[in-house]
């Protein structure tokens, strides 16, 4: 299945064969990059998933397509067919756009404390800091201007981007990656009142993040306050996320970008949380829960299903209208139960 | 135009020309700085654009005031008089207090590969590092710790302050300003369920951002996934905004802080985003869009004009009864129309 | 009040006195960490402040408590009593888990210009930048990365942790703690209509954060556009909130995650806000408000209290009825008086 040339990108049938679809017409055509319908050019492969866009395979100069088998009539071009036409394609982009990966060693500006452990293959970038006892695995990458602190772990075949702040004591799974900006295990927002003035409590916990974890950039997971905050396995977090303290993602949520999630709350596995949902500390989500973008969840939900709430956005005047009426929410409800009362009054006196 | 004593300040009548504000009153007082109406001193100038603050200008011990015609009269001040008073502040502003560039010149721990194209007057920081096959246009300045991936172009003069990041291959225009922290390139959110497990995408596309483009301190960027996501012309992207992979901002449109836009949105140009606003993806907004603050956009909308949408803040008693009835709102609707039907049928039967 | 015996941890009796909680038991129990009741192990001393979970007092193999008064009786384990478990739990843990400090000097790595003043017992990171005319004083500690511009000021033993970002001429007090990706002082997002355009006003006033402030990770506050932007004494920020151009925090106020403050607001003293809280610009809060997670205000409450304001998560099916509801809300009132008007008529009339 190694590609015919590799300068020329590869033959379609050999895409067939990397992506598990069927092949329908010339296997030998290459492909060298994927394209969005609209956009593509010759070499170029896209897909089709949303039947609503079919109008674009007559126009598209892509010299492949990705279909589903109740697509592949629509055109004549040589196409890979197969119910999930949008995993095909994930499979065939990282075949024909493979990250590229830094050369490992350690680049000369780096600091590495001498009592840090690190393994074979392991690339740190320019102006990155590693503390001492932390140990990073085989094969990790530490971009430039991380700051690694004492005692932390990182996973095989992990990678840190640029500027990624990792504090003392925490432990990333492998194959995780993390974005540029991202920050693990800062204190947890712990604070006791004493005596009108608010004394920091401190934060003993680390963050504990599983393999395959993807934290998105500027996202940032506080560590445990006594416990540790655990991300699991699989676990997807989009830019700038916040997960407190003592919160536990259970395995394979994925939690979509500018998502607040308050302390100590637990998220079932295989949540799907959209964007801007924000959710309050000490409760929990259970597992297979799909929460709606923006919505705001203040106690436990038992039962999974698809939960939302937000305000519908009106014309300025609605709004006003819809929000002074709101405030008289409670009124106008009292004033039906009158009319109501008045009418049975009527019906059964009159 | 040139200030008489660059020491001592601009005269007055030397700042109306600048401006392009009328002179009433002493053209040769001097000013050095500008200050609000409340707390000016001897030699700053302080502006009145909101006729509510006016009674402020007995007060100010300003040593001129820039104000509209209609407030020319309020005070017997040295002035200057124009029908824009904040633009003629902004441009009295930049005289006054220039921004200090960094002296040209590649700081001696900053890590520039040789295949980085550095042209004249380039700045480059403590601990940036630039990647291979990188350009900087003429007078850019890159700010401490940046990190800069490979084939990146930052146009002429674009200034990026500390710790930014811009992945691989992005390219950003001429004049931009970007700030501390600020995430540009990074992979969009995109995953494809491959047997209950999620499998990444591969984010091939780049971001590309226009001329004048202001981005925020730790506001993120996302690369797109296979074509870009492109931020135009003039576009002003204020603090720990998120803007997802494949979205096109139009040019000249202003966002608030803290707002969040899902994938593949398309915002049109010379649009108003109020801060915490949170647009859903595969959306579009046309040109010259207001949204108010903390709005949540999940369908397309069709005709500009302005629009809102959220709760308004209610004592907490008020709310929690608010909200309970809200719960009950298609019940108390369903109420309403049988009282109607009851009536209507009474009229007419009785 | 020294420990007997630093390596194995403290007597109970010596976390009493340290604590200001009664001793009840033996007093010559030792401990060396705190725990929760639920994970407790030998040597380990965990709290109670929430009856509900008093079951969990039974089970505990902590080797000591801190209760309540009321709930001394619940257990026979050796025990500090108080009726503020949490406080006690606090101080307790600051002893048992005091926090590393670095030790005092300057990382051969870090920019440090010859016009910056650095006192006794300062410590800078690798990496660290420290611009001209900028005064750590004693005992502040600069981590790994920062970039701290020029004519800054960093208080006495100021914590900044890694890669935070100080523009030029903030001032933050002593005994402050700012944790990672935090940016202090970037420009306002202050723009002036130009013919079309925008024009960017120079922000020429500073951000002065007081004593023992603390500023989550990736947290951002903008300096002002004329004045400052003013964070008071004892002032608390969680991650990632975005405080505006010349906003006023009063002292102790505490801000949860995810929270934004459009700009000139005015925020009084002792408030609570809850996370991802919304606040528009130019209005002001008293002192001692309480405000609920996900709020949105949009105007100046003058009254304090507690506030809430968000849509309360509901099924999707029932959220899309009400949301429905909702639009049509300004007409189902229209008739609900239209009802009561004919039937006032009706009565009258019949």
């Amino acid at each position: 299945m190694a590609p015919i040339d590799a300068d020329a990108g590869y033959a379609l049938a050999d895409l067939a064969a990397r992506s598990g679809a069927d092949l329908h017409g010339d296997g030998r055509v290459r492909v060298t990059r994927v394209a969005t319908l609209e956009r593509a050019g010759p070499g170029s492969i896209a897909f089709l998933a949303n039947p609503k866009y079919a109008a674009m395979l007559d126009a598209t100069r892509a010299s492949a397509v990705i279909v589903t088998p109740e697509d592949a009539g629509r055109t004549a071009l040589p196409k890979l067919v197969t119910p999930t036409p949008y995993l095909a394609f994930a499979r065939i982009a990282a075949v024909l756009h493979p990250s590229a990966s830094p050369a490992p060693g350690i680049h000369p500006t780096a600091v590495v404390d001498a009592g840090a452990t690190v393994a074979n293959g392991v690339s740190i970038g320019p102006h990155a800091t590693i503390g001492a006892g932390t140990a990073l695995a085989e094969g990790a990458t530490i971009g430039a201007g991380c700051a690694i602190g004492r005692d932390v772990r990182i996973g095989a075949r992990s990678r840190l981007d640029a500027n990624v702040v990792v504090y003392d004591g925490c432990a990333i799974g492998a194959d995780a990656i993390v974005y540029a900006g991202a920050v693990i295990g800062a204190d947890g927002f712990g604070l006791a009142e004493d005596g009108g003035r608010w004394l920091r409590v401190p934060q003993v916990g680390r963050v504990v993040v599983g393999d395959r974890v993807e934290i998105g950039a500027n996202t940032t997971v506080d560590r445990g306050a006594i416990d540790d905050t655990v991300i699991g396995d699989d676990v997807k977090l989009d830019n700038q996320v916040h997960i407190a303290h003592n919160c536990t993602i259970g395995e394979g949520t994925a939690i979509a970008g500018c998502v607040g999630i308050a302390g100590s709350t637990r998220i079932g596995k295989r949540c799907r949380i959209g964007g801007a949902a924000m959710i309050s500390g000490h409760l929990s989500i259970p597992d297979g829960t799909t929460l709606g973008g923006a919505a705001v969840v203040m106690s436990t939900i038992r039962e999974p299903g698809a939960y939302s709430g937000s305000w519908p956005v009106q014309k300025y005047q609605d709004w006003r209208r819809s929000a002074a009426r709101l405030r008289q929410l409670d009124r106008l409800a009292e004033r039906v139960a009158a009319l109501e009362r008045t009418w049975r009054a009527r019906e059964s006196g009159g």
